[in-house]
């Protein structure tokens, strides 16, 4: 297996233009802490997934510039002779502290944090930004298409539709770690083992004289895995009738009760209803119903709630590519710089529009669990070196509307942010994928149906500790000449 | 350099599955024709941009399973031995035709068409169609937003909201041909050739004691390509002020009057106005004003018709997902299948939806050009041994109102479909990426204005010859049974 592409030089021109002028000015050394955030889940759900952190530490493991590499800085005219020189032994040296992939997670909270210096704090940006955007994104999406479908198995079908060939597998990958059953992606399992399977396209049944010499044949062939495609021309007067002839005299004979039907266009769920009797009068109850065909959450949905019988779902375009919003608008900001005596000073950047104003300071994140029922109750972002102790009751209040406070009891606190990297140093065990799967599972499970409605969720709360929220208001009034 | 992963595993599993059906049941060597083609043209635009090819053809070049593909098929216990063995040595012998990337298309005209063994025919579908879908689409998108601009360059910022690796890098190249100026991707420029450039992000402002001494010494350290990112504070009270100041303290002294400032978020036409002011009156007349934030075709037109002082854009997440429509819907589809004898039986998909019925046979296109205005009038798909005499007037028809008839004279016919490969072999000089860029945009230039429209542009014609109507009318008939 040939090794993927290293993605060191996958990086905006201006983390390099920036490190060479922290190189230059002496700059170089200076410790920051910069936070991965976004500020609004896509779909207007109420969470979104985290993924693509296995990507970022292949990434932080791989990092170093080839010659090539090198030589192309130079060719660009703009580099110092020993910043380039410095490049040549490039790698990183910080700590990085992430959200396990699969956790939910909400807006304006860090969902990863580096801490290092400046050059390679600053350098690391595009691609941790690349890679959990488009993870989380693809996740956060594939989580609400399977929440959609009641327990029916979701596979994801979308390479042909995939914005480039990373988004295929990575994204069969996320869809997988959010819920999906499996994946049409053979790469993807080979690679990250997302269970690839599929059957046949129409080109499989226009290339024989006929639809029931297509469906025999395959059924011969493939007599345990026997999904046919009924609808390249006629799904209720050939398809159907065509696949119970084949299913009786090639599977019957056999013994073999478990098979499969396809629709792939037309109207879902009246083709699934008239298809599904015709399989019962045939005697072919064990015949599961696959529909594909442009579906996404609220056409689900909607075929659920018209009684649809439909045994599983493949999603296409609307998954691979999160059609309806397809950009995870994650950010990574400054929060602070630290001392060559360890103190840290935070930092903040202002905006005009106060839903992008950050929140300052190296921080962690509790998630706040109900010992009676389990479940989350709200998050807490604190300052470093807080710690939260979940044997004494905790007061919190709304950063934005801070006489709404809210007294938790019988709670248990979990740190959201584990160590990644220390000293440039993996100190993570990466889970396996089936790992992840679970725990996404399970973490998504903790969360209030309220906050898993599609539209108009309940607002989970992100609050602030009153050491933080006195920090970030102390910064604001200064910076507010 | 790192090599690219070798794509050849990136296929539905389908098209393994039927592989081996074609292989057991003596299909294997059944010629057949398939082509990729689209139907509607994204954001309701009159054309869409070809793009993807030369990834295509290193695809096709490089197909080849290792041994651990193999394994990893064999483990799915659902392959023969024999069919296993042949894959080993799998290769593409067949032919191939595309239009060159950069070429404007339109709806329901083959854009690529494969003639090759069922088995080889059938596997490479998956990664075709996701590599012209996804650059066409980027592509397309890019000329509209290019376009918008009137001529101010666009560069491609979109990186950290890319869909993956590959949507940043190969999106960007897409992109540059489209006619982006260039891109923030430090990986497309050494990969492919599209400029890459950027100055700093907010953090640099940041990681000084005030915003004057981080413009100071940036202008000291790139005196010659001093863009100042003049928002982190506040624009018009502290970053321009502070942008002419470090102006007029480092750059004036070296005699340099070019330089810039960006604006990154706000009332780009409010701000751009009193920005330009700010500048003239301080003399800086040569300061170029660049904006970014969350821009497309519909804002940079906006800001243009309201006059905003803007001399260039950086577009992001827009661009490089396509946000608005982040799916280009091409398809491969089997047109015709080969008998031994050399005689070609046309093939057709008929669906309930007539739009979806597909166009038989083995064809060719032309594009009929005026010789009076240069400008294309129509494209003609034809039966593929059939020719345009263009010294001889040419009437053509609307395939769906027959009535509606045309005739060209003065015209010249252009082939759109070059041959790629000819049995397995690469007989096509792969351009430059600045030679498609440039094509692209000579290409762009011969369409009517009325083509290029955002919204309801003109219908551009895509007539079938007389010869390939009958034959698709005559299957159409002898299929609705």
């Amino acid at each position: 297996m040939t090794k993927p592409l290293n993605h060191t030089m996958l990086c905006d021109f201006y983390e390099l233009t920036m490190g060479n002028g922290y190189f230059q000015t002496g700059m170089k050394d200076q410790i920051c802490y910069f936070d991965v955030f976004f500020r609004s889940v896509p779909d207007g759900g109420g969470f979104a997934i985290a993924a693509g952190l296995e990507q970022i530490i292949d990434y932080i493991q791989d990092l170093h510039f080839d010659d090539g590499d090198i030589d192309y800085l130079h060719s660009k005219g703009c580099f110092s002779e020993e910043f380039l020189e410095y490049l040549k032994h490039f790698q990183f040296t910080g700590d990085i502290w992430a959200v396990p992939e699969g956790t939910p997670i909400f807006p304006r909270e860090p969902i990863l944090t580096v801490r290092a210096p400046a050059i390679e704090a600053q350098f690391i940006e595009t691609f941790l930004l690349l890679c959990l955007n488009h993870q989380s994104l693809i996740a956060t999406k594939t989580n609400r298409i399977v929440r959609s479908a009641q327990g029916r198995p979701v596979s994801e079908f979308g390479s042909r539709r995939a914005q480039g060939p990373d988004a295929a597998i990575l994204g069969a990958r996320a869809s997988y770690i959010a819920g999906a059953a499996g994946t049409a992606c053979t790469q993807a399992d080979r690679l990250y083992g997302s269970p690839a399977g599929g059957t046949m396209a129409h080109s499989w049944v226009q290339m024989f004289p006929d639809e029931y010499s297509a469906f025999e044949t395959y059924c011969k062939l493939y007599p345990h895995n026997a999904t046919l495609l009924v609808d390249t021309y006629n799904v209720l007067h050939s398809g159907v009738p065509n696949a119970i002839k084949a299913f009786n005299e090639v599977l019957k004979p056999l013994g073999i009760t478990n098979c499969g039907i396809r629709l792939d266009s037309g109207d879902l769920t009246y083709l699934s209803k008239k298809a599904r009797k015709m399989l019962d009068e045939a005697g072919w109850t064990g015949c599961k119903i696959f529909a594909s065909n442009s579906l996404d959450e609220y056409i689900i949905r909607d075929l659920m709630l018209q009684g649809a019988q439909i045994d599983a779902f493949g999603v296409g375009e609307r998954l691979i590519t999160s059609k309806s919003e397809p950009v995870f608008g994650g950010v990574y900001k400054l929060a602070a710089i630290e001392s060559a005596d360890g103190s840290i000073t935070p930092k903040i950047k202002i905006s005009e529009n106060s839903a992008k104003i950050t929140t300052p300071h190296f921080k962690k994140v509790y998630r706040i669990f109900s010992r009676d029922t389990g479940k989350a109750e709200a998050d807490l972002i604190c300052v470093h070196n807080e710690t939260v102790d979940d044997t004494k009751p905790l007061e919190l209040f709304d950063p934005d509307a801070v006489w709404k406070r809210k007294t938790y009891e019988n709670f248990t606190a979990v740190e959201l942010l584990r160590p990644i990297f220390r000293g440039g140093k993996l100190v993570y065990e990466k889970p396996s994928i089936e790992a992840i799967r679970a725990y996404c599972a399970q973490q998504v499970d903790s969360l209030w149906d309220e906050v898993k409605r599609f539209e108009n969720p309940h607002n989970y709360y992100v609050d602030l500790s009153q050491k933080l929220w006195d920090i970030k208001q102390e910064l604001l009034k200064s910076n507010n000449r």
